[in-house]
């Protein structure tokens, strides 16, 4: 059933899963499609929508259960698994992504980080090793790698995700400036590019001036 | 006329650029949207019919003057001009954001750091001084502050955001965990929230698994 959903409702699960959470946390056990939909400042409809892409999961006049919500929504996104990840790049923004505790939340594990610097060797980050390079195929070999996060310059970023495919690993987040497209169909790959964000910002900056 | 554009074309646009100018560093002059299609894998119809939305520029039968189209759109997502950004926030993220050298090609331009870390007082990342945060409202005042990175702690993020923007600043680009909805319209708010592409990332690991 999941291969006809669009990744343009993938992509607003997240945020509903996020949103329950928080209504779980202040103890909200159910919540029509309206107050939700104001709450995220989406559409009720749109909400229905996506959600009825797997089966709906309200009842109707009854709204939702939050916390039944939750956890269907979570299954679907496979966050009721753990995933062990690791980072190959240990500069500021690999450490970041391993000081990221949220993740463990959402069973998200890092389990090492990789660079080429030997000034680094040794050292942790949250108690989570840092490797040098040279040990990553020994590693992945070794251990469940679920995801590997790079984070090291654009020049490398293509060589290393094709290796690491090749050992097994089957997702790549890339934060490396380039558009990684990996012809082997059994990686799947989610390209981050944080100055395009920056961009959408700076449009709607000039636009809000025009307004 | 950007007022009728959506953000699904704006979310569109930056990765136009980012590949217009790889073909302009490779020294490719002309390219035919059938071409840039299969670089970018999306369909020809799709990138003519974004590109219609600010008037197109394309010559039928010619296709894409690559430097014209690149300045172009470089001047709709306002990257033709200097953006001042201000990171609140000193830890790996913020400094893993100062150091993005990327950024300057686009004309953002990081000015300081703030952080409560008393520890990271006169600090510099890449020649950015870091201050502590009872220095922002001075610093606001004195200078120019296009873009405010928040990259603290979910908890302080609304109060702080509020208060930039009470300063006048225009734009929030928000990384704690939360969805700022700011009720001043004078400001344009970019959430990125980096656990939602790790869950997209996990949905089609598993949808993958199924194939």
């Amino acid at each position: 059933m999941n291969k006809e959903i669009s990744q343009a409702v993938i992509r607003r699960m997240p945020r509903y899963y996020r949103y329950l959470g928080e209504l779980m946390d202040a103890g909200i056990e159910r919540i029509s499609s309206n107050d939700l939909s104001a709450r995220m400042n989406v559409t009720a409809s749109q909400i229905r929508q996506d959600l009825n892409n797997f089966g709906g999961f309200g009842q109707q006049g009854y709204g939702y259960n939050v916390k039944y919500l939750y956890d269907e929504i979570g299954k679907i996104l496979g966050v009721n698994r753990k995933h062990h990840i690791i980072i190959v790049g240990a500069g500021n923004l690999g450490q970041a992504l391993a000081n990221y505790v949220k993740f463990e939340k959402f069973g998200f594990v890092t389990t090492a980080l990789f660079d080429v610097d030997t000034k680094l060797k040794g050292q942790t980050v949250r108690n989570i090793k840092i490797y040098m390079l040279d040990e990553l195929e020994r590693f992945v070999k070794e251990n469940t790698v679920d995801i590997a996060a790079l984070t090291m310059p654009k020049s490398k970023a293509e060589a290393i995700a094709n290796h690491l495919v090749e050992l097994g690993v089957p997702a790549i987040w890339n934060f490396a400036h380039v558009d990684l497209k990996m012809e082997n169909k059994n990686v799947v790959v989610e390209n981050v590019h944080l100055s395009d964000s920056l961009m959408q910002l700076s449009y709607n900056i000039v636009k809000n001036r025009q307004e």
